[in-house]
């Protein structure tokens, strides 16, 4: 077909926030936009732990791409995932939700599939200690850490209820940090004179870190104050820790002088490490990209695969000057290869200055009235900190129902503790429900 | 030990609304009971389609018991599955979550465990067409309802298209009707504007009933309304009509007249019949019991299992005189089979009356501002029953928060057919994250 009779044809593969951020460049603009996502929705990643701790519901988190980008008449939205790209042919290959497969062409793509969870080469890990991803890991989550206090409660020998009672985290970034505080919070304050037999407060939150620090990106001082918070909460971090087993026993670690603990523990939970999907790997092959350690592609100042202009890779993905795998990068990197890819549609002659990454700052969330941020050589902690934290939250929340929504959430958990969102999915019956025979 | 030192044990079976009930009279007197529930949360399952297609979250709609009786002291909640009784040692069994097990004493025993879904013979269909009893079920069709619109849009074979736009339902109960229509109302309401190959629109929606009248519990008058009403919406109304296979294909029925028809149909719910679990089968076997054709526990006018005044059996699982499988009996028989436990307890000489439901009216929501109420002989549709209806669901709704929130959500659904829980859960991807080779 003539190029100038068929509009630009743009393919953005994911729907986080690098993928989001690209599409929301071409509104109006000549061009055909296809945003492919597995899930088919725009996950509120930085959030994902108060999901999993009953602060707030999925739907709060996670929204349909497509009610997002209703008004954006030129984007249309596919729930699929993609498989592979054909740099040649320029196609994608996706498979639908049924497990057909479907071939999409594009004229620019934008790739922003984000990381997946990383086991360290440790991939049997993954059966006792559920990542921290999606919507159905936190669901996971949120099950298996109720359960443990419900087993806690039935159980009268008090070295199975000990176990129970323990909580092993794997990896002391943001995630790991703001998991731990909610279950310390969810144990003395939401669950405070709801058990019989146990006392909430006993639960143990064991905090691993591989590395000398927690929240290690937020500088020395911050992660000083976020050990002490941590401290304060009764979350017991081991730094410079590395797991050597994770089994239905608990989790072995071995400390910095080399000896090996291992920790009775019911519940572990994997917040550590990121590997590239399998796509990072099928379209470093196709273009001759290459990868970084961790399987994210290495592109050019410009957010592209070298050799290939018509591909720009962003988000998490993206290995581009040490860039971190943050919320605020995806963003904007998004953005830029949006703007790239319109500038070639509208034939403006100047090509645009490379991508330049304006740290907006970052905040982790600590506990009641507690956050740190930090914005370049400014850092707050306490409850500044937590104000900023707030502030930036409903302002990147998806929607305004969803702000209101998580408000009012919030407001009841910070005032007294409340969480709303306990609902566990039940256990599967057998066909005649619930009981069977003894 | 001394029946006048140690208090006197209560076992209650299921936290539904016969079990919640029966556990709120015994607040304290000088009882210990326990609370068993396979899922340790109260489901309001009056609003499950709700949650099912979008409106409510499942916080809102299931709350752990032990949040809910968190000031009944003498009240231990306990989530573990109940597999079988023995009446003689009076004990019950019951599995926890990880699969152990445990026995509970009791001197009262009161059974609300509530029913399974019924496949008439044909569990196979079950694969293909999943029921709405849990909330792991509603998150289950919530996906399923989602996803077929992902497929059409995506596929451009019209008959492909039409067939996952087809969505068949079997049952024309409350359940079933009130799915119907929120199936029609997402389509119509919600989902507008947000795709660009499909009018979501187009979604047939089939509603197969064996019987001669959708809502036939509401008497005569009310099913015509319901009828018109569910004509009006768009929802295809096939009365007497028997499935006889349900496969990826689709759906096959016989009519009245014998013929049978396929219909292609992607998504197939099944909101008719139930079934007793397996635990009522046990207790029969263990107690001589009868069952009746489902399953029920045929109960004297006490809601006691003849020869066994210590064993009650109440709500959906109770057999005695025809009474419907309705919420409002669970609550007054709990409630009855409580106070009888009670008044042995307190050692009161005068013994009470048989168990007498009063029948305090039920309603089914249609779309919206219409639903259906009837109370005795008065019964009201459209706007008038639609009050109702909703007074009725704001008041039984567990907990200040919940009925705010739901208030609040439908608000929004009522007025602009905005639906806040659309969230999914992400197809399962392998241990390298989301995408693979090609």
């Amino acid at each position: 077909m003539d190029d100038h009779v068929r509009p630009h044809r743009v393919v953005v593969v994911g729907g986080g926030f690098g993928g989001l951020y690209a599409a929301r460049v071409f509104r109006r603009r000549p061009v055909t936009l296809t945003l492919i996502d597995s899930a088919g929705q725009h996950l509120f990643q930085p959030l994902l732990y108060q999901c999993a701790t009953g602060v707030l519901s999925e739907g709060q988190i996670a929204v349909p791409l497509r009610r997002i980008l209703k008004r954006h008449e030129n984007v249309e939205c596919l729930r699929a995932t993609v498989t592979g790209v054909d740099p040649a042919g320029r196609l994608v290959a996706a498979r639908r939700p049924d497990g057909s497969t479907l071939r999409i062409p594009y004229d620019h793509l934008i790739v922003s599939a984000g990381l997946g969870q990383s086991y360290f080469g440790h991939d049997e890990f993954a059966r006792f200690a559920p990542g921290m991803k999606t919507i159905g890991d936190a669901l996971t989550i949120r099950g298996k850490i109720l359960d443990a206090f419900e087993m806690a409660e039935s159980l009268s020998d008090p070295v199975q209820r000990r176990r129970w009672l323990t909580f092993a985290l794997v990896g002391a970034g943001p995630t790991g940090v703001e998991l731990a505080g909610q279950i310390r919070e969810l144990a003395t304050q939401t669950l405070r004179d709801e058990f019989r037999h146990i006392d909430p407060e006993d639960a143990r939150v064991l905090l691993f870190e591989g590395g000398p620090a927690a929240l290690a990106s937020f500088g020395p001082k911050l992660s000083a104050r976020a050990a002490l918070a941590l401290d304060k909460l009764g979350v017991e971090l081991y730094l410079r820790s590395l797991v050597t087993r994770v089994d239905e026993t608990g989790i072995e670690v071995k400390a910095a002088d080399g000896t090996l603990t291992h920790y009775a523990a019911a519940t572990v939970l994997w917040a550590a490490g990121v590997r590239a999907p399998g796509l990072a790997g099928a379209l470093a092959r196709a273009t001759g990209a290459e990868q970084d350690r961790v399987g994210r592609i290495k592109v050019t100042p410009r957010c592209t695969i070298p050799g290939h202009p018509e591909i720009f890779v962003v988000g998490d993905l993206m290995a581009l000057e040490g860039l971190p795998g943050v919320a605020e990068v995806a963003m904007q990197s998004g953005r830029y290869a949006g703007l790239c890819v319109r500038d070639v549609v509208e034939h403006r002659p100047r090509e645009r200055k490379p991508f330049r990454y304006r740290d907006l700052g970052s905040a982790a969330y600590l506990s009641r009235g507690r956050a740190v941020f930090s914005f370049g050589r400014i850092r707050f902690s306490g409850f500044v900190g937590w104000v900023v934290w707030l502030f930036v939250h409903i302002a990147f929340l998806t929607g305004f129902r969803n702000r209101v929504g998580a408000v009012l959430s919030w407001a009841v958990t910070f005032s007294r503790g409340g969480r709303r969102e306990r609902a566990t999915l039940e256990p599967v019956p057998g066909p005649a429900g619930e009981g069977e025979e003894p």
